[in-house]
């Protein structure tokens, strides 16, 4: 499975890169984001036989942003199954323009578990499962990851609370519906310390295998999700994982991902491979601009797209 | 001035009332608005030379709701001046429907001050220029009331508080745009404690003499508001004083007015007269049903629409 | 009634309009609009004894566009009576933006007679009512004008069918919701050749008497409307005559009134006089800069607002 | 590659379903829509090795609908090129209650090439780029399909007309935006036409194997589309081609496809095969109800999605 000599091929991309421009901007919205190294680039791709293939600043640990949206969803879904989608859709959202009239139009029930709404709900549901929300969760992620050295970012998640006017709007209107049971600080606590997880590439590539391996984590071989469940998480991904530009994605990665404004993306593979990578400078849609560069040329060169 | 006999025309109207149909449903999105005998009805018109005229439940307090609203907008254009228009339009704001996007698409600007977000924007004012806003703005209305006995009532606050999840998305989205400038919970705990006062029909209708004679209060002959500001004051009634049914008040009574989900509405006849009418019972658009039709009553009788 | 020494009054604001700045754009979506001198100024007031003042090129016709509305909605009101309302409302409409999704939010039914939608509709009401709706109308016209010498402007017409893009789309919608009855290019060629008319000022202020006067017309002492009617028609312009400035309009002016993109702005007081305004320069709103001053101008200086 | 027993695991579907609800609607907004016998079930699916196999009504003509799109798309992308990607977007659209807002809001850029908006525009494009396009995008179908036998409906085209009203809204709304170069009555002409083409799952199977194979024609061996852009074109189906139900659809079938209100539905595994079913009954987002089951059990039987 691992035949393909993704090393070289790293090789290749961070050559062809050097002549490449970096377009974008940095995420300026809290100061913490705002001061990351814009020349900052980390790929790693780890394949279903644990092979690990890694360039650049594989190890530096950022943070994952939106990307972890995808591990409180799976949390959510393996412990709430199927009765999750009478709280949160499966759909794509169109643009962000109509965030919150679609939200009023449909009743307080967001349309997917990746726009903030969405996750906000997420979060609301494992508090009403968990003991310990906050850490609870940050222990999954950990097993998932295989790692005990990913932690929350407190002062990330302090500035996030304070300049997050938009997300207490959101969670207002929901609960005026009734789609929001546990109290809205909490909520919002949870969902704020939820994005400021910080991890390397090499961890993000790690945590995503059982994405790409229906469900099984690769370390233990524990199932995290089953394969149905699974599958549901990548067609969510695929349809919602890039905010408004998942179409330009799909077309030109061709794989289920998830970007975060930290400048991270991770892809899977199924059956063959998760990969992340990380470059601070966002497109103007949000998404890592050399991050989806990268992607783009890794399964162009590997003609590996599932499309 | 007060050569109609409007205690004549009051028998009257209560007269044909005995027959007429008391439609509609009492407010209930609060116990406390819910208890309200739905069969209250009082009528108190004063006239620009301090004659009073009275019907039925006219000494009784009620809740006098968003009708409170043109007294914080009174105080604050009186202290800002035209300066507040930055803040808040003056423009009706079509259907209910679109308040969220509207606000959205117009950055934060509220349509008018008399719609929650107006409002609400209207004591972030007053909180900005007042020492003890609370405290002072209860002051001002006792003024320009002359009476001592007007308070808030803190069961009704309270209530208002738990359930108010939409205006606190409301106040959050204002706030991303920046045109909320004080503490969140503050302007909304004045702006719920400015909804729950208590007025009857005798004391609401004094205290908006002002409005009809051009900003000078009747009773101690000061001047609450220029008579610029007092026309600007008439001319946002006129047009955003019935939430979406401005256009049917205006048609059929053909006043200036504001009403409250209390059951009150205010009206004000330019040169003549002010008047409170009070009646439970709300029709669809949460205007008092038998209040609107005793104002009709009143200037078709009287031929006294200002068209 | 005419004591009021309007030539003088005319005399001063002509004066004083001499140092003032003449701002704003000619409308220029059809060449026949964009070619008219921006500097004509044309003021005429009729009182109800028939007394006529005027200034400038109160004599020179102009395209009048939407101030025609008025009338079309006087003849099919006089026509179908309330009946009207079930097929367009009587409220604001808040924004220019919301007009497609409102139209559709409200299962096509417009908001009011003078937002294009509602006055399609209401042309659509007149070709099922009249045997030759577009002569017809143009007889109903004259009649109120009191004038033989009132025409459509064929190339104006011609020149909105072209650039109507958008009209049709709404009447389409309209239609998709059930409440287009007629074949839709009759429709729009009725609104279009309605838009056309040219009149001036003196013309203009006559025929608007009737809405000063209880429905009468002062020429022939006809009554066009009823009482009640015309009250009707003058509070739909006081709230939605000024497309998105209605609020601004009452409150500098304090009249009801009508602007069309012409320049041309028509304010009536009930009980006094009519007058039409025309100046070609257009405020960012739609609305004529300098008619809108010299309004206000006239309505300071004889303190003859109705608030 | 044929290896899979299709036809066994088709007659355990067709077993299977004996015991199924078959719920919906058949689609009745125009009567030859309306008649059509609620029963029918078709399946073909076509390998790239060009094998065959059925199951049921697979020969028997239907009307196809909106899964023409794609084809006239194909038709647009190879004649233009990327160039396309300015004149119709290629993300998801939310829901469809935000059809005409949104149009307005991208200033008349449809979202993507499979809402009518977008299928409007393409036929636009292909008015500008063809002589006779009527007769050549049906030449085109028929090459793609290896066969003679496809024909318009007239009939179809001309209810379609008749009824489409909300297409002529959709259709002026962008030609106001400058996004519609051609005679509108000519492109919606075209686009009913289109809408009203008549194949059989077999036709339907055999046309869409150019992407399954890189965009190959499995027939003459022809390139229809390059393999960049038959890749483009499946990720517009994954993402785009279930109005409301990309989401749903992605999850329980997890196939790049395309439905109609026919009752048709093609789905395509890149590399693998092509496949179309047809059941008339619509569920509640207009998607055929068995359709979706027959897809379903089959890609979970050959355990054959691309997740």
């Amino acid at each position: 499975m691992s035949q393909v000599n993704y090393q070289a091929i790293f090789s290749e991309i961070i050559a062809e890169l050097q002549h490449a421009d970096n377009l974008g901007e940095v995420a300026s919205y809290i100061p913490e984001l705002a001061h990351v190294d814009a020349n900052k680039l980390g790929i790693h791709l780890t394949t279903l036989d644990n092979s690990h293939f890694s360039a650049g600043d594989a190890q530096e640990k950022f943070s994952i942003q939106s990307i972890s949206k995808v591990l409180s969803l799976t949390l959510a879904f393996s412990l709430l199954g199927s009765k999750l989608w009478s709280r949160v859709g499966v759909e794509p959202s169109g643009s962000a323009f109509n965030s919150l009239v679609q939200l009023e139009y449909e009743r307080g029930i967001p349309r997917n578990p990746f726009i903030n709404a969405g996750a906000i709900v997420v979060c609301d549901v494992l508090i009403s499962l968990l003991q310990d929300p906050k850490k609870e969760l940050l222990a999954f992620i950990r097993k998932v990851a295989g790692s005990d050295e990913i932690h929350y970012n407190e002062r990330v998640a302090v500035s996030e609370i304070l300049s997050g006017h938009r997300n207490y709007a959101l969670i207002h209107l929901m609960r005026d519906f009734g789609n929001i049971h546990n109290d809205v600080e909490d909520v919002l606590d949870l969902y704020f310390y939820l994005c400021s997880i910080e991890m390397s590439c090499s961890e993000l590539s790690g945590a995503f295998t059982f994405l790409a391996s229906n469900g099984i984590n690769r370390l233990g071989g524990d199932m995290i999700v089953s394969p149905s469940k699974a599958k549901r998480i990548n067609t969510i991904m695929q349809l919602c994982g890039f905010y408004d530009e998942a179409g330009e994605f799909s077309f030109r990665v061709g794989l289920p991902g998830k970007s975060g404004v930290g400048g991270g993306i991770v892809a899977v593979h199924p059956g063959k491979y998760s990969i992340a990578v990380w470059s601070p400078k966002l497109n103007k849609k949000g998404n890592s601009y050399l991050g989806m560069k990268v992607l783009e040329m890794l399964t162009s060169k590997t003609e590996s797209s599932i499309f």
